[in-house]
């Protein structure tokens, strides 16, 4: 009998996922979630159906979206220049309307999908509660506009939400002290609303497998940095380009509280229940020098 | 000492206010907000500030609001053609996807202006929480696209938001049963919101300053207005044009339980607070038919 | 990778687990718990397991066994003599000592195997708190002694230990109303206990695969069974022997409003799995004639 | 028109009370009601009209009364002769009667207009629930009699009027550690309970506009004293009379935690209004040395 | 040993109390407390202690007081002139004014004395809370001025007192819907409070043993009347005077709700302990019809 | 009437016993229950009356028990052998399993008799909810088997049926780390579920009087004792035998925080009560060396 056989084999899987719900039962969950993972329509489905997942076995997940290509793609839409500084994307004020749109467009269009597989989600940006405050990042040599630095954390109206079994859905737009509107990165947004949380774990999802001590060789992946070994990783510039900045966030939020911190390959299908239900995760974790990492435990 | 009688003044207008403020303490108000009220920057300070005063002395303002000529805007912007049935815009997919970014980004620009008064708010549309869920509506002579009738109300997150102290600031975007994204008219979505809410008053902010007997003649402006009545306004063709659904909205709200309905004149300046602490309004107020109006009862 | 894709075959299994978590997400699931599941100890860690993973993904479980083959182990050791009444075992004073000894050993034993996964589990009789109260059970031909049938059961302190997240592990000992303890058939008591607390679902593990039309053919297991046709089964002398009164306890359960009662194997590994997380579950169910069998909906 | 003309200064002033109303909202705010303000019945309503908006704009208001010219003239009717000491009155065991009978009578008084106004408000003396406990005040030349000193304030009574949406208004009698009835100068009441409460502001309403430096020129009203600036007034002999006792308790109330103490004059209509809900408010402010004084912070 | 004799005899009694401290666990109890009972100091401390007691061991007795011979002594103090109206004192403006300081006197009085036992207690009037509202008492032939029935209680005040702790002691003054302060009779308002609290037992001290069928026969002491009994004693006669009024507010209070009311004597020391922990009580109970009277049900 | 002086007596009785009530109120009294008070039947009847009855009067008495001699009974009944180290009976895997059948029949015996009070009981051991967890006795001389000293305590489960308003009933099981069954001295465990409970009072019930200075002079009797004399009579060597081992629970018990254990002869009826309701209590009590023993205080 055939089919049975695919049924025990279902009932012992299930089984085994036993102390990894144990482990993170009741514990808040912020997921970093952009790139491929968003682009992809089956990757977007498998990583929206993990996170009813997480939820529904007892997790507490919150969700901190960017907006993948799509600003791009309505910037042109509308026809609007852009100006650089330093090879970095100028966000003046009607940049700013258009980001903020596209930002809210695929907020309620993850909550949609969430929703639709039955669990409750509610979509707010940085300024609803004024949960999210900036103050203007400053670099040299021109004016980036409005993009911010998080300056502070205000929980309440996140804590309402999940208190009340919403999923969180953040758009990573906050305001500074005059009110004005300014655009967040999104892995600063999430590294700094998982800090103020007191998350267990922060999971960026990637477009790569994690970190490499040689990039060019797969087989050199870390499965686990601490802190010390990754602030030499990067001293020693074996890490480079995008991943500075990300294990840079990464070290902050450990350093900061959060216990696991987590690199994954967001293009992987299933890839946070990998990370979450399987005894030494995927892709690499940060953790604090004195810190363990067993997902057991 | 010409300063000390100003403040005498302030004192004693203060002091008269004390009836309303007591009349209205802890009661769920619907602003539908548009119009004219939206569009010109003064009158929309203004209407932000009675709506967080009215919060302030005890009351529970929700604010549902349209898109004003935003939508239309942007619909240009971005080159896009609008096909017509019967004279009204078809909504197809590309359009739906214009309408939610605009609305989405008035949303945030209202909770911003709140929470600049220090006051919280937090902007949802229909689809957080699944709040409201559609019909698509049908019109003869051809398909208007994702147009929805609400049908159903979930005020779980509405609900959250208020007995949390955030204004509710509400975008008229629905799902169907299959998830996908409606537009809903605005004023539809403020009288299915106020009957779910059980809303002691929901109010049309409007460019026009009542139900008139004789357009025109301003003298003839009806300051209140049984179901009965207004029944009859309608069935004797005596109001028409754009009046007719407004004051269905206004006659059904009454029937399912809102307990007084108005028409006020969103173009004049605190006209909220004209409505809510002067004895007989401003406006048409529209109740059931063994009612009275008096704002002191 | 071999083990890459077992992982992947995981994840895909917890992920297929979504909507049956879904649905009987904070739901009372009563278990009666007896026979080879109880007495083989690879299976007792099977149904254990399964019981914990049911309580970690939201649902609300609790325990009612019975004392196996203990009971008459023990009165052999103390070298009691046993009487009988038309074949069934008289309960006299001393030997409901034995019995009540008997079942709060393999009460306590259950509540370990419990806490020894994590999970908090507090073990009482229906002594405790008065929670079952009985009358004499009155055969024709003879005095069964300390055998009761349940005349009413008192809820509090099953749902104090519910909301304070407890598996309630419960003995069948009730008390008359002169206070003297009486053994209860385990059916019986999980029948009156999922009766009143409302259950989602009441579950009888048993040493058969459910209810055959024809006990000697193994391809005559009905998978489904409304109320009128469980009467009808019983009047035709379709099913017989013990497999009555189990059958008329579930018509109860499903009269007085427990949703769906299953008769399932449990002498199958993860039988309680493969009922909560396959679409058709295994075994008999017995429904409401109106009602339908899909652990989906 | 004329008319509209009036409503639409009403709806300014409304207005520019928003960021008072935000600043005092949920705050305690005791209020010391003495002097004219309570024998003159104008006044008088004016005050329980002040106490009842600052109530329902979301403060948390509590009044500490004394007895006015009432005692004396109640001691006259009843033809009771008084002695003194040093030019004090001596509270005997007869006087004290009359003075917890007079006390009560007004204290119920002041609870019956604010009921009157729709407001809900309960009467107390220090003798209700123990909350205040005192020590025989001890003077040079006499026995004073039935004079406290407040020892200790148990708030658990007010705190629960408060919580349930009460007015307290409390009598100042208190008892000692034999149970005894005391008199408490109302002032030290006053001011004990708002340091008991942690109270955001202590108002005392009296008969003089403030404090001066020479009392002979009105234009010398000092509007903010730091406490260092309060102490040394008195050191420098620059107040005296009255009072000194005064602006000790002030200077107390400000060192114990209440955040700003005011002397404002109660023969002024609606003077808590111009305290409240002007920028710099009326009378003398105590604050703390490093302290601001700015009723929009 | 004499003294080992005494504490075992002690113990005894204690647990002899068990039933009945069982019985009226939890249960609101109102006490009218007046006559002579109030004007001996040693019936006074033995009533106070028990009301203490009935507290401690968990009921929730309510204090309804009348004020003695102190009004009659106070009208004579300050030498006020009374007016009668059929032999009935006219309760004009000045005498209201003492009848008031007196009552509020009594009132406090009676607090201080329960806090000296260790027992919270809170004194309030009808005015505070608004708790009871009046109409002017109508008799023929003349004016009687301000005594007022008892229209409605609003009970919200003496449930929050209850719910913190606070044993209410509420002297018998109302207003009328102009807010103008009545005096209540004692009994009237005692029935009327234990109506709306739906109090278990209302009971009555007072200066008699009970209801006599021949009130010159001690032993013709009735204890158990059915309302109907009672209805027919008033009716045929036998008893008279005084007593009617008390009888027919017994008999209102029974057919409103509370289970018992009872007239006991109040010149017995611990008259209330008698009533509570003997089976048979003290006195007369008035009963349901269809009730049965007996302590230990 | 001699009837009537009999209940007077009785109403003096319980007035008196108004400051002890007082003084236990809410506070939580654990009583070890073992010896003569638990095998015979007067005076079992007798101790659960007294706990019931301090229950109703407002504490919250929590019972830890022994099996006395019925786990002897048992073995032997069954036939089993024992062994012994030491002069100690060695509890090996049978015999465990005998000890938690016998303690666990105790218990539920404890709380039917309870019941049949009318106070709501529950039995637990201290496997439920992992409560008590052990590790493994070591003594010399050889392997005690099954005997564990206290680790831990985890209160949850017996807060949750305190605050449930259940009298909790603790059999002395324990579980190591390895989820293992162990038996647990009573004294002991009842020691540090006071302990762990902050409990007001710890009481033995024992089959001796109380401390003795001269064990053969039953004048000799110590009333109080603080911890540094408690500590000079054992290093004396003036007490000796089983009392030592008591003694030391006590002293540790008073050490971390339990105010007052007592030693009280449980063979005495009503022992509990004469030690609450009495002001020197009886029997021996320990304190803490700057601490009183006064039940009024």
């Amino acid at each position: 009998m055939d089919k049975m056989d695919n049924v025990m084999i279902k009932a012992a899987t299930l089984s085994e996922a036993l102390p990894y719900i144990q482990r993170f039962n009741n514990k808040k969950i912020v997921v970093k979630y952009g790139g491929s993972a968003m682009l992809d329509a089956k990757l977007q489905e498998s990583v929206i159906k993990d996170i009813a997942l997480l939820k529904l076995v007892g997790m507490k997940p919150i969700i901190v979206h960017g907006g993948g290509k799509e600003i791009t793609k309505w910037i042109g839409k509308t026809g609007m220049e852009t100006n650089f500084v330093n090879g970095l994307r100028v966000t003046d004020a009607d940049t700013m309307e258009i980001v903020e749109m596209v930002l809210n467009k695929v907020n309620k269009g993850l909550v949609q999908k969430l929703q639709k597989l039955g669990v409750k989600a509610a979509g707010i940006s940085g300024k609803d509660g004024a949960t999210m405050m900036v103050t203007k990042k400053i670099v040299k040599g021109g004016d980036l506009g409005f993009v911010g630095n998080v300056e502070s954390i205000n929980p309440d109206l996140i804590n309402t939400l999940i208190e009340q079994d919403f999923i969180p859905v953040i758009a990573p737009i906050g305001m500074d002290d005059k009110f004005n509107s300014y655009n967040i990165n999104a892995d600063d947004a999430a590294c700094a609303i998982a800090t103020a949380l007191k998350a267990e774990k922060l999971v960026f999802l990637t477009d790569i497998e994690g970190v490499y001590t040689d990039i060019e060789d797969k087989n050199s992946l870390i499965s686990i940095l601490t802190l010390d070994e990754a602030d030499k990783l990067i001293e020693d510039g074996i890490v480079g380009g995008g991943m500075i900045p990300k294990l840079n966030n990464c070290i902050e939020a450990v350093r900061k509280g959060v216990s696991r911190v987590h690199i994954i390959d967001g293009r992987k299908e299933h890839c946070l229940l990998l990370e979450f239900f399987t005894n030494k995760g995927i892709g690499t974790a940060i953790i604090a020098n004195e810190g363990t990492y067993d997902n057991e435990q």
